[in-house]
């Protein structure tokens, strides 16, 4: 019966397989991260605190890289792929491709985990989609800032966070220096962000990814929150689209500056780059 | 000594082995994780939280697949086999013996932890078992649904939280793709049931498995909780039976669909197909 | 400086070597052990929870293990110990070399943390070392039954938290079956004793060897505590010593039954017998 | 683009690219590390509690190890690097460029972490940054003993945790006796941080390292906080910078006596010596 289904389904297109990869990869990702987010939030601190969202975040980036590591590099994260396609390593259509993928995924998963908590999200919030307030359910999907966090304070916020997310991305894919082994990598890529959400979530809730904070946001919108998902906190929403962004690129050059660029003679470099592809950790 | 009892009990038919590697697999999955839950329960939130059960769960997944692992691919899981089993993989003969095992195994962690903590569960609840109410203990032996979840929404939670898990499974297992090193497929296993139950749990108490969840009721309607271990919350029970079959068939599905169908050539398969036997990771 | 001083403290004798280790692996277990609960008492639930203490006794299991382990394969449980001198894989005279080492490492550790912790004991006691009361401290270093918990409750969880202890120790190292890769070995026994504490704590304290309870209690006797330490809570202290080694034999017993008897033929374990040494994988 | 960056940036002189190495594993360290801790302490206890900051210590601890491992063997800590220079392993000007690497690293993490929480910080201290008192913050970026504990208690809690640290490192790395896998070696020494914090925490907030707490200190008498950073509970600042050496010297010579003196003949030793350069593995 499989095999008659393969048949049917099998796609040789290398784009179109990146970006199922990217897809499924993210919606991997997000199931475990924003389902975690909900049980906090509806479970009213009986069912898990905060740290339980650290731990599922970093869970799901483990899976999500076993789930598309050896096809798309896993990137799983717009700012990465962004990243790539600037310093070269990747072109813009297989970038574009990426997205879309990382967007549809991080959109299907956000419309499971409103399926999945359809019936607590009306409990909790009496029918009524609310970005604030006291029942307010937004931040179950999207990230927003905390109360007395100024625009320019969460800019930077997300512009570290993602800093550090590169910095350990590189640390632990960098084949020319100290990586860590090959299979045990989306391991320690969860712990990364396991970390980042244990220091440097107070303040913005850490999307340090555009693909996981602006497709739940849209299809909130959609869902019946309405577009104050994309007014409310002065309009917020464009700082975890661009800052992780910037962060990345600034990221590979810090990690570039103290370890890379001294690692090895410039032609071996030369060669490598070639083969390098669009591994993550070839930035 | 133990080469004369070794001569008296060593057992050749693999059938039965495989039962047996079933049986301690699943015992041990669910030692690990109903003692967890009592300890929360009984200890009145002293002794850990709801996120030491999803911990415990997790090791216990972790230790079951080293276990049995070898022998009969520790599927600890009827939903699993039944997969398996439909998908042909695995013959029915098998399949039966592999669920006859997971139930023993099951059967006899409930009536271990229920000796463990026959003086707590007493002074807890008076010395009467209940399924409901103040002093209700049955929750430590199965699930059962959260009060504002309908139905439909519980048997949504279950499919969904068993596709999560056998996507999982699939993620880390398939050498064809990205697999985890071989020696660390249980922690990973473990990691992604942990991450199941941080997000997953809410509403229905995460079941994701016939043989987690029927056995200890059985066993809870024996040992003195009555039939309304069946009956309470409108006869939920046959929801974490059917739900999970279902969830894992589309699991499968669903990876096949992003990854697995455009990793390679068919007539490889079709030869690998053959090798495959009953491997988790070739569903 | 380094190597004239190894001149005159190098020991060549394999069994007090063997004793040595025992030593510092059990003093590193007990460390890390004790501290965590002085840190949760003392701290009054500020500086750490139950959860913590699973953590750190995890922790310094699996740290212990690889300091003892290539040595003395890294009992550091006198139930192990005196398990396979009983099943006839160790000497007497090797096992009394191993509990005297194992009971000096864990007196050596009761004396550290509780000079570590000595401002803090008399802040919290007002300088009333007690066993019981409000003000308690003994349970810093020693095990007691929860209030209502009978003495033969008390034995069988003692007995049957050993029980799954020497089950999830031969999983993880059974070369025969589905051994954990050799180097991650010791985190995987680390994470089977944060899984016993998860679930199997709260009626003992899971003491499951008795060289973690019974040198912390004779320090207590010497420190200032008194004879009460033995005799609080019915004499209880024999229980942690005794019900261990029991459940030790029995889990060898059920493991043998279950899998290992049926693994291989007779023949090639009694060649593999005598090279098995006291390596914990061949009880 | 890159390629012209780093004609211009390459640094062939070994002792600057160690400290730039030691540098960025210890910004990675101490960014992690000291956000949690404002993470705790700003948020009340709402977005995590003390575990998390052990573990975001670990994680912290575990990158930065994969960052400088390979370059400068990754000590990250000024008493490690003391010790190593004592014992001859490495220079005295290697070891002030490790120092100074460490001291730089750890300055500017507490500047980033200062910056990342800087209107969070205004929020919490209304503007006013104080060592002590109920809105104090001094305890985000260096360690100050608890109220009850004496300055010799202080000294022997910093002591003795390095002793565990030390003795950890070295029963992780020993190639000689029973190294954990390479590459796995990082998440290991996490491990091991996390735990001294889980247990030895208490009295003085584990600094065991003078590159950990001085920087951060002389930042924070840069930044606001004043000279009461240093002469606050009793000019307690030299502690964590004394008590950690004389513990790392302790706790080579306590596993040297246990287990290293006796593991192999001496001409080897000589010889493995010399090859042995600056890893953390031959102290």
């Amino acid at each position: 019966m499989l095999e008659k289904t393969k048949k049917v389904f099998r796609i040789r297109n290398i784009a179109i397989r990146q970006m199922l990869a990217e897809a499924l990869g993210t919606f991997i990702v997000m199931v475990f991260g924003l389902s975690s987010v909900a049980q906090v939030v509806l479970g009213k601190g009986n069912s898990g605190q905060y740290l339980s969202i650290n731990i599922a975040f970093g869970i799901g980036v483990t899976l999500g890289i076993y789930a598309a590591g050896r096809i798309s590099g896993a990137h799983l994260n717009a700012a990465i792929t962004i990243t790539q396609c600037i310093l070269g390593t990747i072109s813009w259509t297989t970038a574009i491709a990426y997205i879309i993928g990382q967007f549809l995924g991080s959109f299907m998963a956000a419309a499971t985990v409103f399926a999945l908590y359809y019936d607590a999200i009306y409990a909790y919030s009496n029918g009524n989609l609310t970005v604030s307030g006291p029942n307010a359910t937004a931040m179950i999907f999207s990230t927003y800032p905390a109360p007395n966090v100024s625009l320019q304070g969460a800019f930077f916020t997300e512009f570290t966070a993602t800093v550090m997310l590169i910095l350990g991305v590189l640390v632990i894919h960098d084949e020319k220096n100290n990586a860590a082994i090959k299979g045990a990598q989306p391991v320690l890529t969860g712990l990364l962000v396991l970390g980042i959400g244990l220091g440097m979530g107070l303040n913005t809730g850490y999307a340090i990814n555009p693909s996981r904070d602006l497709p739940p946001r849209i299809f909130m919108a959609i869902a019946g929150w309405g577009m104050a998902v994309f007014t409310g906190d002065h309009s917020w929403w464009w700082v975890p689209v661009t800052a992780p962004v910037l962060g990345s690129l600034f990221g590979v050059f810090l990690y570039k500056l103290c370890i890379d660029f001294h690692n090895q003679p410039s032609h071996e470099t030369e060669l490598e780059k070639e083969q390098a592809g669009m591994e993550t950790s070839r930035l």
